[in-house]
């Protein structure tokens, strides 16, 4: 049984822990003190890249930001995340490369004109101080596929706007890509509906 | 050099691999053909867990779904997501637990008491079939604190509409909500911004 004793000294170490915690967190966020653009990548073979990569969208909208989006290899299919966010057309530049995924198309040159058509989107908020945050969803697979030439991306990266965000999403991100980033996540999968039987579906999947 | 016909050769090749790809992948969704709400679970001690659970409400947010939200823990401050899907009342209802970390407040018995009152709204949003997709998120910090029953809490969402989406974040899920889980990401760390003396920023980290 527990006594009210035992539930204040309970307290009371909680409390002693939390303050020491607290000590060295705000001790590092002190340290942590500039403020500047950066680049996300979002890699792994588990679920949430993409996803992720609308949730800091809107963050940023919430903050007052402007948001410039790039889907590459998705957009034969009407998304969740596109239709709500067309709804913002003053706020959110949406720029989805018209196509399936490239086993869907089965055609390398078709595939390659249209990353390069969605490539000179991606430049063209990267050239604009006015965008607070890009998105490049999907970016790593057409890399991976070697539709992009990623030295080029990692130039026009590299020459943004000082304080510009970018997110990059895909499984495969390039060394070279990770390299110049300044936070990557990888997500793994832990397990996953899907090989349960249980198909994509509207609200998680797209 | 590459040649007309070595380019021609590469393109035929990549033609025959997406066909093979395609193949495959659309017997797998064919066999993955059931339509269920789902649990999902994003953890691990990277980022993107939490943006992921607001990117998979927006995607149902386009789908035309409503969407509940409690938000565990984090509160304090005012958070980009909340400004920006405070927006929308009729779609999205959004709960706040309204106090900082845990090693902010150094109080457990109030932190429980908090945790408690944020669970009795998500048990509202869970017992609602109107509600698409419910987003619990940081729930995993107060279930790793113990400040919420584990077993009260699995029971609750067992016992929710049979086509009700819920994503559940934070670091160190415990093993039970794992088990009872569909899709469970571990977001991991491979570099992040703050260790390079980056601070945490508007439309990035809130």
């Amino acid at each position: 049984m527990t006594t009210p004793d035992d539930t204040a000294a309970l307290n009371e170490r909680h409390r002693a822990r939390m303050e020491r915690k607290k000590a060295i967190i705000d001790a590092k966020i002190a340290a942590a003190d500039k403020q500047i653009g950066i680049i996300i990548v979002n890699t792994g073979n588990g679920k949430g890249k993409s996803s992720s990569g609308f949730g800091m969208a809107i963050r940023a909208l919430g903050h007052g930001m402007k948001v410039g989006i790039v889907q590459f290899i998705k957009g034969a299919m009407a998304t969740g995340e596109e239709q709500f966010l067309r709804r913002f057309p003053d706020e959110v530049s949406f720029h989805a490369m018209g196509e399936g995924y490239t086993w869907e198309t089965q055609n390398r040159e078709r595939d390659i004109a249209k990353a390069g058509e969605a490539w000179e989107q991606a430049r063209r908020f990267l050239a604009d101080p006015a965008i607070g945050m890009v998105v490049l969803d999907e970016l790593n697979i057409a890399l991976k596929y070697r539709y992009l030439d990623v030295d080029t991306v990692i130039a026009d990266l590299l020459e943004r706007p000082a304080m510009q965000h970018v997110v990059i999403t895909g499984r495969g991100a390039p060394p070279e890509l990770i390299e110049i980033a300044d936070t990557v996540t990888e997500m793994n999968v832990v397990k996953h509906a899907f090989k349960a039987g249980i198909g994509a579906q509207a609200g998680t999947e797209w």
